[in-house]
């Protein structure tokens, strides 16, 4: 068995993007778990848009980490030692991990995995935090119907491949905005979308979603804020409903952007809706049925992007915000 | 009786503001009325800020005014010869009649007032249709509960009257915001609001409303648009809700402001909704029952503000977007 605990702690606030120079490798002994605890071996790490804001002095809606403290972070793990009752070695769980490899934590907010649902890659992807963002962001905020035309933006990321789906799987119209053609192939070719907008390419956004959806937009899921959000707004049918999940466009952003087109929300009877997960925590259940359901059937698939090591985690969190993963980052710690 | 319909014709469309360069008088003979008309003689018009919208090439929702037309309007008016059922001469309506002294209309449209539940001017008031806007935003697009505390802009103009004694009736805690100290003592003097915001006198607004509202804000009812939504998003409470009535700071503006503050919608979970009072029609009749109850009972008051003759109606379209009127601003062509 191991006994070292590989950690990364966060040693500095940054400005705009997060990198590695935030941060600092540490080891310590492996801490023996206190009765109501686990001693876990980390398997995966989810690297999400989020993490960023936890960064920051004041986060607005969760507490900061302190500098100094091992990084924030979700993940996927196997049970080494356990002295909580319903968790036995060999079990995998779903919690608050942290960027380290051995971490020691008590029983609260550890999930224990179903594994006929899904193995661990299932479990950090389509089964994981970020499809049920997409499952109710679409679902419960943005009221999405059959036959609605739905634009999700950041639609190759995490949560935006999800909501994409969610909506072809309601049989929605489709139109996913991303940044590079490898980016938008996938979106065409591999789940199915409608069709796909090179936000990087595209001279006028505006001008775009119009030519992909002349009758307007029904439902706009929104993951990336700024410029795309007052594109989205001209565009919108009248009762549009746009569900605001992210904004990794204005998260690093040294001046956030202004958006001209709220006044537009009146004439056309918008409804916006700002919106976290865990405000849907009671309904995980529902939507985790749903998700398996789909992704047993074949309907429902996650692109992964995987890079392996902790030592990656720094690196992963830029690249993120750089556009640089095709599906949802995770870091494999171990397998 | 009057052989002569004076109409005042809107002739150029306006860049900025409206106002009498945009509009030309002319006098017709008064043309009898066929068979499921009426001849009326025009008592009170409405002047809205919607008005202006109305004259732009394409306002969005409702077509747009042809140059050379009479200037659309809603108002009061008695019946003077009737060739429909159930309006005989005497009877006041509510329509859209026009800037026009002498208006020969169809009876689609038009609604025969209930003078038993208040006179001409509390038709154009407290019981018409800016009360009805302020009535739904706050009541089915807010959703304002006992408790709440609620912030209102544009707050002495006609909407914004009605929308904050909808809050305090509804035992909320009301802020207003409107421009000039006279305006602001009456909010709090004449309407018993719980406070009163000068924003022409404000050097930081969003600091003056935490001020007034140290727990944040539950709804805010926005009038105004711009920079006043972001130092309302700043202030907002976790689950807030924002109704968008107006934007009157951005209907004549040259370049539209742009709201920095829509990402905290997401961690404060916000939903912000616009409006517009017609998609309520199906229930004019409960809020008119509200509204003329509380009325009679002496609680809900509404300050207009009356120009006396048809020939104003164009400076008084500029007025309402300078900020002149303090209370409901209308013209009154007749007795």
């Amino acid at each position: 068995m191991q006994n070292a605990n590989r950690q990364i702690r966060l040693i500095a606030r940054p400005d705009g993007l997060a990198g590695p120079e935030h941060f600092d490798e540490t080891t310590e002994p492996v801490r023996q778990p206190d009765t109501g605890e686990v001693l876990l071996e980390t398997l995966l790490l989810s690297i999400d848009p989020a993490m960023r804001v936890w960064m920051n002095e004041d986060p607005g809606y969760v507490p900061p980490i302190q500098l100094g403290s091992v990084m924030r972070a979700g993940g996927i793990a196997r049970v080494v030692e356990s002295r909580i009752d319903g968790l036995a070695p060999g079990d995998l769980v779903q919690g608050r991990l942290g960027w380290q490899t051995h971490p020691t934590l008590s029983g609260e907010g550890l999930h224990k995995l179903d594994l006929t649902m899904g193995d661990a890659e299932a479990w950090i992807g389509p089964l994981g935090t970020s499809a049920l963002t997409a499952y109710f962001g679409m679902t419960a905020v943005a009221n999405v119907k059959p036959g609605d035309t739905v634009v999700v933006s950041g639609a190759a990321g995490a949560v935006g491949q999800i909501a994409a789906q969610v909506g072809t799987l309601n049989h929605c119209r489709v139109i996913g905005i991303a940044g590079g053609a490898e980016k938008c192939a996938m979106l065409r070719d591999s789940l199915g979308l409608d069709a796909a907008i090179d936000y990087k390419a595209a001279t006028d956004l505006s001008a775009d979603i119009r030519q992909a959806a002349p009758n307007g937009v029904d439902v706009y899921f929104d993951n990336v804020g700024g410029p795309t959000l007052d594109a989205a707004l001209e565009n919108m049918a009248t009762l549009g409903r746009i569900a605001i999940c992210g904004r990794i466009s204005q998260t690093a952003a040294a001046e956030l952007y202004g958006v001209k087109n709220m006044g537009l929300a009146i004439g056309k009877r918008l409804r916006v809706q700002g919106f976290i997960v865990s405000d849907f925590n009671a309904r995980y259940g529902e939507a985790r049925a749903w998700l398996a359901g789909e992704l047993k059937a074949g309907r429902l698939q996650q692109r992964l992007h995987i890079l392996d090591g902790l030592e990656h985690a720094p690196s992963g969190l830029r690249m993120l915000f750089e556009g640089g993963n095709t599906g949802k980052l995770a870091i494999r710690v171990a397998t």
